[in-house]
């Protein structure tokens, strides 16, 4: 007998002499990964042995060929191999060894959820029917599912339906009286394919479709590993950039409907076509998509009626998620195969809004968190376990580089940080790709104005210093407008100095003051005081520097170690729902756990923007480090 | 206070002076039909005063304009306007008068149940969003059927879906701020339709394919009552006349299958068109249509793969019912509507037996029923219920005039009955039309048979006598086969004698011993000896003479007037899961409370198919009336 305890969950349990790692670990409920059947041959099964290593049974040649020579340095097993002699024994199972699905953020955080896509396929081994069993065919298969995997298969896809009788005598076996077929089941219910033998090939995609962007994974709904990843610039930009013009486009031309519609399907068939190619995978494999996106996306990709989305009270037509056949759908996977829209918030927060909660999960935890996924319109979520309000603010494109005198996009030859020395008000800067300066990009922009305000180049108001004007650096321009410049013409690639401007700054105000109002209208209906963590959804937050974002006040204060880039969290929630139809059921929730408020035009909201123009807002108080910094 | 007895249910209650009888009958969970709102207009609340005419209030103007004076002597009153006075009272609420679904079998029968089809229509007044109410419009008005009509609506159509934000705002009343629209629902589930205003209207189609004709019912879902019938030949006959010829033609042609199932799907959509402009009924406000037809038709309607159905042990693609959208069938009612096929159950029992099964419900009754729906495939049903089994029969088509010498469909100028004077040898017979005799058809033939056993002509073996060969009416045809001459060239339509001859006999004996040893087979397997009622479905029942057809033996024994021709019990099968969703899951469940048994080719029918050549029996004890006749 032998004691032995496994991390990181900390469950022990006491084994008889000659039992294995692994099922040790599978009776204390803790899953390993053993695709060869616990053979020795996948070497998936590794774990770390942290106490007790001379209590195990000795290297097996299988495992000698299957760990590298550092990891047997460092103490890894093949569970399936190692048995337990005696005790005590500490294991750490690494998480690469769980059998369960994992998503990894930005920030290193690491998701951890049940394995349980809503596409399975099972093994059926069938006996023909003959007259004293004359049972149907499909009521057969159903009943071989019943019994042996306890799944219902009470429906059965149309088509699969109609070429039933062939499809299974495709997989007959003369010899043993059966059918030897794969049937792939949608949530245990329904039959979406039947192939000949076993073939256990099952893909997925995640599809976040933006406005300007349409970005798609593919992934193996075995394992959860995500095969390719596609991207593409989305087509409808050629019926207008914006949403509002595409939804005018449609109300203004004939079929304006059916057009946006199908040039969304063309792009998702084309990312879907990239993906699989790059991955090797035959459409007929991939049996499910899941799709976000704004509800504006959503109601194109779908074919709804736009027409009352823009207009107060921004009702859409459908909140709950929606599931169509992909060959209804004209989306080239397997035709058989679902599409699956998450659902939308409200009006303006969509599913791409959902899924961020599902990845975020701020309704389930104790702590008050404030996520912000900046785009042209900032989605701003505030909430805990007890409730969640959401809602949209118009922070105009000036963290995107838009609006802004220099401003580009994040590329090479964009300054991405700058520093200036409070004393001499000199400069230094970054580019991407260390290259000459071109313009500055979002990131940039943000650190510009923190570091403007910390050396007293502008004020908390944002009006250009007074006091500074004496400074090489600190000019007018040829319109009368104060700037400061951040690279000279002759260090620059362009033609002109980079500079930052009075009405760069305004631009500035504007984008963070209705972030950080917004944020605040949310806390006060909530009746919060403080934040406790800050969520930054998107490329954005990737690279944004948190402590100048914090210091012109984008979003309210919060220790700076709790604000937290969680990189592109709705395709993240996409994925999670592609691989779990656990979670795919919480998100049907979100809508009703995710209260959305409609705050643009209210006075409330006007108030708080007024005083959150401020750098960082009109209270100081309110920011005491950043207090610290300017005084 | 008064008390009343009601009739035909023998409920009675205690009521208030002053009551209405319809009122009174409601309290007692009695329904009474009531479509003028008990406003004294419609006259369809007709019930029979049978005692305590005295203790009524007396006759109202209303009653005395729409009762007949023959009603009125029998004691007839507006049960909307007839007050209970005193006690006793005792009334007889007549069947036109319940609020409930009934359709009438040929014999008289009346089959009640509720009227309860899968559509349903609700008024709907639903408030607009606004900013404080801003739910999604599907799930706005999902709320107000869960809140006002407790059904869930928790789908909805995808068409419906698309539109909904205009389809309620066409609706819309903006003095009230309400969208006042009707909602059509699928199982109080799924939201077919939504339509400005309120629209009670809602109709369905009952269909029966039939191998060479198709039969459509166009049927009230409000009042049940049938609007429009219409029937066309089955264009699929220019595919083949029979079943294995049209499976042969989608096997040995390019895309067989679609052609098959477009030409049905043309016929049906023939048949719609025919009836619906007859009833001048829109094709919008026609939601469902149920199916009912063999395995055959079943398969090429719905596209199903059909190739194994007439091969050994003859398994269907499918036992279960199928509901499909009529779109996606092409069929053109209400796009949105469901097209439902009733289960079938087994290889050559089909959707039609399920029908005739649910007409019947003889697995439900204590007495053992034998079934019989004759065709060239006669199919057969025993059974009680403590268990029910079927099988079908090959009786050929002599029962339909087919391979017999003279014999033709019944029309006008067929002989369809005949008697013989067991002394004279000399017939009587009529002809459809009083025409002048052109042939004989089934009846005339079962008839003729019939009376030629009994006054000695033919043998029971089914041989001619040797001791008639004397009489004129008995001769040899030119190819000297004998025969018996019902009428004389020169009192016929036709320039010949119209004869029943020995091979006639033969083809009579090997269709009627068909059916009784199938049957006999059925009773053996059951451990039953006698049958309690014979019930004969389709419009072959209603013609023959019961009689004729014992004396023959076409079924096993049973009293006389315990045999009964039931009409097109498939038809009224079909009418009912239209109109009841009870009756739909009632259906559902025929296929596992009727077993089928594939009796074709076995020892067990081999036996009794000779000894059921005889007329009626090679055991003639087991007739005793007709052994009667025949000594
Ligand atoms: S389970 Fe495959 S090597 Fe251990
Ligand atoms: S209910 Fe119409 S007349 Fe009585």
């Amino acid at each position: 007998m032998g004691n032995v305890k496994f991390y990181p969950w900390g469950k022990e349990g006491t084994f008889e002499k000659g039992t294995r790692i692994i099922d040790a670990a599978e009776e204390l409920g803790i899953d390993i990964e053993s695709p060869c059947g616990k053979e020795g041959l996948c070497g998936k099964c590794k774990v770390v042995v942290e106490k007790g290593y001379d209590k195990l049974s000795n290297m097996a040649g299988s495992e000698e060929n299957l760990l590298s020579e550092k990891e047997i340095k460092k103490g890894y097993r093949l569970s399936c191999h190692a048995e337990i002699e005696g005790e005590p024994i500490e294991i750490k199972v690494p998480s690469e060894s769980w059998r369960k699905g994992q998503e990894v953020l930005t920030s290193g955080q690491e998701l951890e959820f049940e394995k349980n896509p809503a596409v399975q396929k099972h093994h059926l081994q069938i006996s023909e029917p003959s007259l004293d069993d004359p049972l149907a065919d499909y009521e057969r298969v159903k009943k071989f599912l019943n019994q042996y995997y306890q799944v219902s298969g009470d429906q059965i896809d149309e088509k699969v339906q109609k070429d039933l009788p062939s499809l299974l005598r495709e997989g007959r076996d003369s010899k043993k009286g059966i059918w030897d077929v794969t049937a792939t089941l949608w949530k245990d219910r329904e039959i979406l394919d039947i192939e000949p033998e076993w073939n256990k090939n099952r893909y997925g995609m995640a599809v976040d479709i933006g406005t300007t962007t349409l970005a798609g994974y593919l992934l193996d709904l075995e394992t959860g590993d995500t095969e390719a990843v596609s991207s593409i610039v989305n087509p409808q930009i050629s019926f207008g950039e914006d949403l509002m013009t595409r939804i005018s486009y449609i109300e203004s031309h004939d079929n304006g409907r059916e057009k946006m519609q199908n040039k969304i399907i063309e792009g998702v068939n084309e990312l879907v076509e990239k993906a699989r190619k790059e991955a090797n995978v035959e459409k007929e494999q991939i049996y499910s998509m899941v799709l976000v996106g704004n509800t504006a996306m959503h109601h194109f990709f779908l074919g709804f009626d736009s027409q009352y989305l823009p207009r107060s009270p921004f009702p859409p037509a459908r909140q709950s998620s929606v599931k169509v056949k992909a060959r209804e759908m004209g989306i080239e996977i397997n035709p058989s195969g679902y599409i699956y829209w998450l659902p939308v918030n409200a009006g303006w927060v969509g599913a791409d809004n959902v899924a961020v909660m599902l990845t975020t999960r701020i309704y389930d935890q104790s702590e008050t968190s404030l996520v912000i996924d900046i785009g042209t319109n900032g989605e701003i979520a505030v909430g805990n376990e007890n409730g969640v309000l959401a809602t949209s603010a118009a922070a105009g494109p000036a963290f995107e580089g838009a609006e802004i005198k220099y401003g580009m996009r994040a590329q090479d030859g964009s300054i991405e940080n700058v520093e200036i020395d409070p004393e001499t008000l000199e400069p230094i800067y970054e580019t991407i790709g260390e290259d000459l300066p071109e313009g500055i990009c979002g990131s940039g922009i943000i650190d510009a104005a923190a570091e403007m305000v910390k050396s007293g180049i502008v004020n908390r108001d944002g009006s250009f210093s007074k006091e500074v004007r004496e400074y090489a650096r600190v000019k007018k321009s040829e319109n009368g407008v104060w700037e400061y410049v951040i690279a000279w013409k002759d260090e620059a690639a362009v033609d002109n100095d980079i500079t930052v401007s009075q009405k760069d700054i305004r631009e500035i105000q504007k984008a963070k003051g209705a972030i950080q109002a917004a944020s605040r209208v949310l806390m006060e209906r909530l009746g919060v005081e403080d934040i406790d963590n800050v969520q930054l959804a998107g490329a954005f937050g990737n690279y944004i520097d948190k402590e100048s974002a914090m210091t012109i006040g984008i979003y309210p204060y919060c220790e700076l170690d709790k604000v937290e880039p969680i990189g592109n969290a709705a395709g993240t929630g996409s994925k999670l729902a592609l691989m779990s139809v656990e979670k795919m059921k919480e998100a049907e929730k979100i809508p009703e756990k995710v209260k959305f408020l409609e705050i643009a035009g209210t006075e409330e909201f006007r108030e708080n923007y007024m005083d959150a123009l401020y750098f960082p807002h009109k209270q100081l108080d309110l920011y005491p480090d950043v207090k610290e910094k300017i005084d």
